[in-house]
């Protein structure tokens, strides 16, 4: 059977140099990598991963439940995590989760059952009550909503500042009559909840009414509900001259939604989303939306899961970290 | 320690519906699952899901290698191939190659080392020269171009017809002098080769002639190279009145470029694009593309998977399946 040093000498490296690219870690050469999977395919070298990571307890893969992977915010980030889990040479299995509460608990309890390392959890169904549920006995990061005050790490979206600045951006832009298009508003601690209160306290900062009217729910944060919302908003004879969305997704739904009617972005209503995906500096009209920084929050995410997963057992002290953001303005928002 | 009978006992179920409710099978009814979960809470249960493969010798995961995630087309293809892996009890880690042939080649290496009990490879740095590598000796599936004769499972684009028909579906519609946008032209075997070839053939049955300075090729099939390419084209004083895009991510990029230069779609330049993304539907105007059944090319490519997973070292028949497409007729290819 042809052994890790057989394959050193058929390449000229040491047997590290071939751990390493086994590994997938990134710091080695390109022509060295090449090199070295070449002799493994020649010397037709196996190595049994599940084997070796059973031996040290690890599976080198760790978890990554997010609702829907197509979804543009979610395809960013995951991209964003992958990409840092690849730096510290782990691999992410992407549950899909459709936001379904049984379906996070189900991700939860896999990596409990040690099929990850760890688990990075984007929870949408899960609510303060699960707290208890949410053991800090197997690593685990909470990304995305602020919804836990529990023992468990969290990279947080800045929600509440960031929908302030978005909709302090329409009442610069000289919006009086400003919506928001949001999920059900079930408490403040989500996602909607949160960006609605940014929302209300940017309104009354600038002594602006907060009407109740002007917030339409939709059931689910797609394209398909953000047109329909923008639709019964331009016919409803509400005056609105700005439209905060809680996502872009929505946001493009809602662009979507007021050219069905015939109103005009910017000139008759200004829009703002929230995510900055890839797309949105590409419509016509492009838009304006909050920019978390969605690398960085990957970043964090997969360093407070490695931090964990490297020191099992140990009590380390409870991390949040509430990602920095911009408002980036384009055509949907311009002046007149 | 907690056994998985001391499980099926406190939830009144029998063992066999608590491994069920482990595995992640699709058939344990939401309240039954509810029930387990929160005996195996209780208990403390766990259960080292890593040497239970190992005893079987698998991982019960399967690899996915794409390009980039958070590109919509494969966001797509991957929510889709989660999901059929799901209701194989098997999940789905996913590996990011950038497009690079050797970090390809890479998850070839990982999945042959038994990380993985098979892959899923979309592959567009491979060429046919690397078919030797292509062993079957793991299992291994090629997911979207059509480019290897080798000894593989394959599920194909319908690249070349789906490519013709939105050309035919330019002429149908009255354009006669029909750009295509794409990817460098390195041959007939990768994506754009493939689709360069159904649009000339489109042309030529039509009589149009084929004209070189109408075809743009792009390093990448991004938006920003779409913009750009659109741009160029629209000044070039070519009296371009048609554009096939060889992706819809490329022709919302396309829509912008010609915004930016003032040129009204469908009124002066009809545009279609191949994929039918989410968000085609709901561009102003929404995007005529070529629909590949994302979901049945998903569905195939696990099935073939796990044909070879179950049948270790079995001599199964090369198999290869191209899937049905279909044109979607919107806005950007509205007739006049």
């Amino acid at each position: 059977m042809t052994t890790i040093q057989d394959v050193a000498r058929a390449a000229g490296v040491s047997a590290m140099t071939v751990s390493n690219v086994i590994n997938g870690h990134p710091n080695v050469r390109p022509a060295t990598r090449e090199r070295v999977m070449a002799a493994m395919t020649r010397l037709d070298y196996r190595v049994n991963v599940a084997a070796r990571n059973l031996r040290k307890g690890r599976t080198g893969t760790i978890g990554l439940a997010v609702p829907e992977i197509d979804r543009p915010y979610y395809g960013r980030l995951a991209a964003a995590l992958i990409a840092a889990a690849a730096r510290h040479g782990l691999r992410v299995a992407v549950e899909q989760t459709g936001a379904v509460r049984e379906n996070e608990l189900a991700a939860l309890s896999l990596s409990r059952n040690r099929l990850y390392d760890g688990l990075i959890l984007s929870t949408v169904g899960l609510g303060p009550a699960d707290a208890d549920r949410l053991r800090t006995d197997h690593p685990l990061v909470i990304l995305g909503e602020r919804i836990f005050g529990g023992p468990v790490d969290h990279v947080a979206m800045p929600n509440v500042d960031g929908a302030h600045a978005a909709t302090r951006h329409l009442i610069d832009r000289g919006c009086r009559r400003i919506a928001l298009v949001c999920g059900p508003l079930a408490g403040e601690t989500d996602v909607s909840g949160l960006r609605h209160s940014g929302y209300t306290r940017a309104l009354t900062e600038a002594g602006l009414p907060v009407q109740p009217d002007l917030v339409r729910t939709v059931d689910r944060l797609t394209m398909a509900a953000g047109a329909a919302a923008a639709r019964e908003l331009a016919f409803g004879g509400r005056g609105v001259d700005g439209v905060f969305c809680v996502t872009d997704t929505v946001a493009l739904g809602v662009l979507r939604g007021l050219a069905d009617c015939g109103v005009r972005v910017p000139g008759e209503v200004k829009v703002i989303g929230f995510d900055d995906v890839p797309e949105s500096a590409y419509l016509v009209p492009s838009l304006s939306t909050v920019d978390p920084d969605h690398d960085l929050m990957a970043a964090r995410a997969v360093d407070l899961l490695v931090q964990r997963i490297e020191r099992p057992g140990q009590a380390l002290e409870r991390q949040e970290f509430v990602s920095p953001f911009r408002v980036v303005a384009r055509e949907s928002t311009a002046a007149d």
